[in-house]
């Protein structure tokens, strides 16, 4: 494990204390608790809106607690769920009487935890809480039929999610608005990543899988989760073309939609990368008669130490548009 | 070498291409070539800012360019100086009439082709030009006795030269003033860093050198220039404490100094432990007396994915202090 860090098992606190540090003035923390973090830009009477997971995908998910994006986070140690009491003390802090909209990654633990403090924060403080579950990797299982439960694993996309709803928000809708925002803007987007290189969680010390030298895995998640074909190691042009299929496929993504895109760094990979990806799916999406309203490229959703790259598409109509656009100001994103 | 990339001999255009596509309303190109980048957003009247290096340090050189900022950038091959005919082109385009000023790195390339641009600027089209060398790397060299040329290295410090000589030129300041403030940050800044692993330039396809497993380098160069020291890889703290020493003991920073600090990640090393780093130089600091105004945090001058953080300091006076907290719109850094 080669990584600039002290006893492991003070990683997270650690990191916390770096981030209070650096950014004394947009962020802070309740019940005294590190991983209970919230913002210091409170704006009254706007529906408060929480995220939480694992630490380890800086910058998801605290980073994007700040004006016009999200209210409060709190997080769990590396790769897992942060506890339900956390989530109802990050709650009860970012609720101003307009109700709280959690949105978080489709995994059990947080699933689990969201929904105990949702019932907490009902039963105990009378705050009304909705949720948006983002699940939108192409890679991890098939489209729900109607009716039945979403399977895929929530990944980069969910910054579009939060993007969306943090404009409603910070536009004063309330929370039914921004709940119907936050499902249409988890709707339209779709993403699929490919590794190169595993990632080691700082407790474990290893690695928990291995891609050999000449090899890469399309679809593999944000925590190692198993892809969908693992191969030789491809001309970037050539693993674009593959992923970009199956994404445009999916939603499906046609001549004349209009989308944001998002092309993520997992970690250990450039930007120059990350631009190279960039210019083929352009080309692509030219080819096809998609227009891009615009380009988000960089860190937003990393795997720790991970090389790789995903790329998340969402459909634009006019009210997602102009919130994609509406400006904000938080550790990790500005605009 | 395990990179998302194409044919290497297209790394630098398809990534330039992947720039121009993110970032269309900010950035451009002049003379029909990618490695002369502008910005689309001049400023009449204003002191022209260019830099320029070579590639494989993203954000650094480029990122940098847009409002309250730098006006024009040439880039080379990876780790490689662009022409002195590029960055008179570049010169050409952004001057207005009130000068150019070049803020560079102290390497041999990038001098001799800057001072060849800036007599032919001088001679062909009537700019004046004057030049600002950033050199603050205090593991590279000695400092420089009164009287002789400074040899270090410049290295990620070079961004508080940019921000504090952008905010001065977006302020109108004239070429003498401009340059004058630039000189006094350069002058305020020194940075060292750690490497864990080195980086594979593209073309070469393997890396040059090589790091054990369990050692690092202290004070190795963002083009893997060999540092002070080879040792097993330590905790930290242990490692800030080194490198604060060394930086502190140079300037030297003193109880009752007011600085900004910025923590680079090299290219693999994650936003956590950055934050970890960040953690042990705030205290380090408070220890000392020394008034932290702003932490910058992220990746600002990478060496492609080699692993490892820099840590650069800069002595604030209340002018740069105010030029440090100036607004500033481009790529890469928003505030």
């Amino acid at each position: 494990m080669k990584k600039i860090i002290n006893d492991p098992r003070n990683y997270l606190n650690e990191m916390l204390e770096g981030i209070y540090t650096a950014h004394s003035e947009m962020v802070t923390y309740v019940n005294d608790d590190f991983q209970c973090l919230v913002t210091k830009k409170k704006k009254e009477g706007k529906v408060g809106l929480a995220t939480g997971g694992g630490s380890g995908h800086l910058p998801l998910f605290l980073g994007y607690v700040g004006e016009g994006l999200l209210d409060g986070c709190s997080v769990g140690d590396v790769f897992q769920s942060p506890s339900a009491e956390q989530m109802l003390e990050v709650t009860k802090e970012i609720d101003s009487g307009s109700g709280v909209l959690y949105i978080y990654g489709n995994y059990n633990g947080d699933i689990f935890n969201f929904d105990m403090a949702a019932e907490m924060a009902d039963f105990e403080s009378d705050i009304r809480v909705e949720s948006v579950v983002a699940g939108e990797d192409v890679a991890s299982a098939g489209p729900a039929s109607p009716g039945e439960k979403n399977t895929r694993r929530g990944v980069a996309g969910i910054f579009f999610v939060f993007k969306c709803a943090g404009a409603a928000a910070d536009k004063m809708m309330d929370l039914d608005n921004v709940k119907r925002v936050a499902e249409k803007a988890a709707d339209n987007v779709r993403t699929m990543g490919v590794a190169l290189t595993p990632c080691v969680v700082p407790r474990v010390g290893k690695a928990g899988f291995s891609i050999k030298e000449d090899e890469m895995e399309i679809g593999m998640g944000i925590h190692g989760e198993t892809g969908i074909r693992r191969g030789k190691l491809e001309p970037a042009d050539q693993i674009v073309e593959e992923m970009l299929e199956k994404i445009l496929q999916d939603k499906p993504y046609k001549n004349g939609d209009e989308v944001a895109v998002l092309i993520n760094g997992l970690g250990a990979t450039t930007l120059d990368e990350q631009y190279i990806v960039t210019r083929k799916v352009n080309q692509i999406l030219n080819e096809k008669g998609i227009e891009v309203h615009k380009y988000f490229v960089g860190e937003y959703a990393t795997a720790l130490e991970m090389a790789g790259v995903s790329i998340s598409l969402i459909k634009l109509d006019d009210e997602l548009k102009e919130l994609i656009d509406y400006p904000a100001y938080t550790p990790f994103f500005k605009q």
